[in-house]
């Protein structure tokens, strides 16, 4: 049976990096913008307005243009493109899954794949610790003040919370949708990971 | 530095157990039952008492005949009896952590011990595998339908619920409180173990 590790995680929490390094030690695949990607070929919608997609709440993120291209008011069209982006999101993980052993990092994988039993991490940290993290990653965020960066990760984490309750009707980050749930505030991801590989491998 | 493990869990969880397997792989004392047999020796209120105060809401535990040998209220002698219980319980564990490596379970132990930074483990699973791990423990389960096993898990973590909440002003099972947060529906305890063993040592 392949081996399935889907990552849910709060911004700044480290959970890309754990997912990275994780899929590295157990030599499988690794998907996170690869989704997107994967999307924006299929269904001929740009990168970015998918990422708006799931950046915003379902319902706000149509675009003008399209709703004028049909006869249908403009929240309903948005509505339909988002379940459009969603199914081709459900398609496109559920091939991934199926090709070889993978992590599979937001985008709702651990609901989509709940029939094949993933192994569902949730990684979170507090909010100092995801400010400092932010800050050490840099590139952009060094002429915000630790005000700005709580706003944006509050922000970010609001958006991924009602995309996952849309699609899914369940609660992100409440630990009973997940196998288990990985503070990174005092630990080290590296250490936290060769934890998980070796209990996964 | 002192390895300080706690270890809070639902009932039925297997928390019991995964606290028990860990100490001995870890070569750590193990404490659980033993800080209520060590505050009863202190206080010299019965075991069946304190344990009492554990389970209940605080205010309504007190018996009788210790308010009659007051002059106050029930309630203000029932508080301050619990008050007297938590300060024991405290300066216990404050001299167990002292004294050995050591894992915790339950009584509050993340919440007294924070500022040695312990390793804080909440351990919970699903309300069927919680009644199906109640039911194989045996011993007067027996003639228990699934509906009162149930009605009792619930009753129990409520319990805990209200008595680590009255004394830490901290939510029981909110995933902040907590570095690691394992569910053990979907895999074994002994398997589990070993991978937070590997990890702590």
């Amino acid at each position: 049976m392949k081996k399935l590790i889907t990552i849910s995680r709060e911004f700044g929490s480290g959970g890309r990096e754990l997912g990275c390094r994780l899929a590295d030690q157990l030599g499988a695949a690794y998907y996170d913008r690869e989704i997107i990607t994967e999307i924006s070929k299929r269904t001929r919608l740009s990168q970015e307005y998918i990422q708006g997609i799931m950046d915003n709440r379902p319902h706000i993120s149509f675009p003008i243009t399209v709703a004028r291209s049909f006869s249908m008011p403009g929240s309903e069209v948005s509505l339909q493109m988002e379940l459009q982006v969603f199914q081709a999101q459900k398609k496109i993980i559920e091939e991934m899954a199926d090709r070889s052993d993978c992590v599979l990092v937001g985008r709702c994988a651990d609901y989509i794949l709940r029939d094949r039993e993933p192994f569902r991490i949730f990684v979170y940290a507090d909010m100092d610790s995801k400010i400092a993290r932010c800050r050490s990653r840099a590139s952009g965020n060094e002429h915000l003040s630790d005000r700005e960066i709580r706003h944006n990760i509050e922000q970010i984490d609001k958006s991924r919370s009602k995309y996952y309750t849309f699609h899914t009707e369940q609660k992100w980050g409440e630990k009973t949708n997940y196998d288990l749930c990985v503070n990174t505030s005092r630990f080290d991801v590296k250490q936290l990971t060769r934890m998980l590989a070796s209990f996964l491998s």
